[in-house]
């Protein structure tokens, strides 16, 4: 785990790493915020950001505009890329399918199978590693992520609910299966046989799994130039009927981006930190 | 005044416009955050952000993290590019002059006194568009900046208190005649007879021009990998030395960038406000 890169920030350290990952078969990097009382080894509660199409681990960092608060509650954020990367990794057609886009799912098809296996990375390598490098609280583990990785968080929080005790999103793919992101990227990862499809899809899990958390936290702008493509209303509906607890904010004249992001990431982290100290 | 971007934000409204400058002879940019209160059409404080060497307009608005609080407050941000830009327009032989470095003064030697007339451009042709084109409170208007920018806010407020209520800085160049940044730029802009260079120094100018504001505010790391740059003991004795008030706050392990502005980007607003409301 190498240290590339940090900054001191809000009185925590803005940190990114670079690891050799067996699973994605290649160098990738993840960036982690430190909050001060985690680097006085203080155990903290953490929270996984999964960015969407074209983004890398430095998005949120960015534009999210999480830090000032997770310095207030004390918890370390950690945001990995959103795909493997390099020269030897296969590249897509376009911006919604490879690199930048690798969905949070392990591939089986090729030429995908070879390096996209994003869920065992971050299930079986990064949780683990950083568990063991960072002063995390184990029981204090929550993750949200938007579009395809708000799509990632609901369906990883549903798949390894024993190792997130809290999830939200923003703007998320709901139902991969029934969107042309979804299919595209779905087809190519996983083949043409849509019965492999609905382990990795969000709607599909929550009906099939059943009410997971105590509370789920999604907001949606209505005036998001992908909704077609994110289903939060069969998502809501797919809550609905396991009474799952879901909180749908809907926010008039709010678009996909980072603007929006910034406007409610406060109250996602507030969100986390209440479920997650319970 | 052509509004190529806008997205909401806090309530508010990110946007972009688009002009054709009469001072830089083409086209610019530059962003405004709208609160909700000027989206109303209430009167509004604003506040000039210049940023520093290799920005544009889009810097300030993605990395500072000024939008929450600015909403609070019903502040209106106003960010310009840092130079002409174009084809058309002389590019320098390095990221420290030409494009991205207007270093906001107007220059008189060639090739660059075609375009690079930033002064003008700031004071003469986008502060009264925008007086006039938004809700601004005349009198209740700031400026700010970081490093080359920071150098900017200081100096152009030095040159037209009247213009300008409120002053601060993040790592500014503070005396660009004793730097090699500034004499890099003054040489290529102003030419290499440094006796025009003192009037765009802002130790110089505080000197020259005594104290003009109740309160100056400046924010310094002290791990800032261009403090030798920079000189903010220099531009302090200036201050001491004509009874300027100024808060020169000297922050352990901060480094030059975002990060750094991010942590203390609040207690700017925070200060501009107070200020401005007076």
């Amino acid at each position: 785990m190498e240290l590339v890169q940090k900054n001191k920030c809000f009185d925590g350290e803005q940190q990114v790493y670079q690891i050799e990952s067996k699973y994605l078969k290649g160098k990738t990097k993840f960036s982690v915020f430190m909050p001060t009382q985690a680097l006085q080894g203080q155990s903290c509660a953490a929270l996984y950001y999964l960015a969407g199409l074209t983004c890398t681990e430095e998005t949120f960092v960015i534009k999210a505009h999480a830090q000032r608060l997770a310095a207030q509650l004390g918890i370390i954020l950690i945001a990995p890329d959103t795909s493997p990367r390099g020269e030897n990794v296969a590249q897509g057609d376009s911006w919604d399918i490879g690199q930048g886009a690798g969905f949070y799912i392990n591939a089986t098809q090729a030429p995908w199978s070879e390096h996209f296996q994003m869920e065992s990375y971050i299930i079986n390598e990064l949780y683990p590693l950083l568990n063991e490098a960072l002063p995390i609280q184990a029981d204090s583990i929550g993750i949200f992520g938007h579009s395809m990785g708000g799509h990632g968080a609901l369906t990883l929080a549903w798949k390894y609910p024993q190792f997130f005790k809290s999830v939200s999103a923003f703007a998320p793919i709901c139902a991969p299966s029934l969107c042309p992101w979804g299919e595209k990227a779905f087809t190519a990862y996983l083949g043409a046989d849509q019965s492999t499809w609905a382990d990795h899809d969000a709607t599909q899990l929550v009906l099939k799994k059943g009410a997971l958390f105590k509370e789920v936290l999604i907001d949606q702008g209505l005036a998001d130039q992908f909704y077609s493509q994110l289903n939060p209303e069969k998502f809501q509906q797919a809550c609905q009927s396991v009474d799952q607890h879901l909180t749908l904010r809907q926010h008039d004249g709010y678009d996909h981006g980072y603007f929006f992001i910034q406007s409610f990431i406060d109250d996602h982290l507030q969100f986390h930190a209440l479920q997650l100290q319970d």
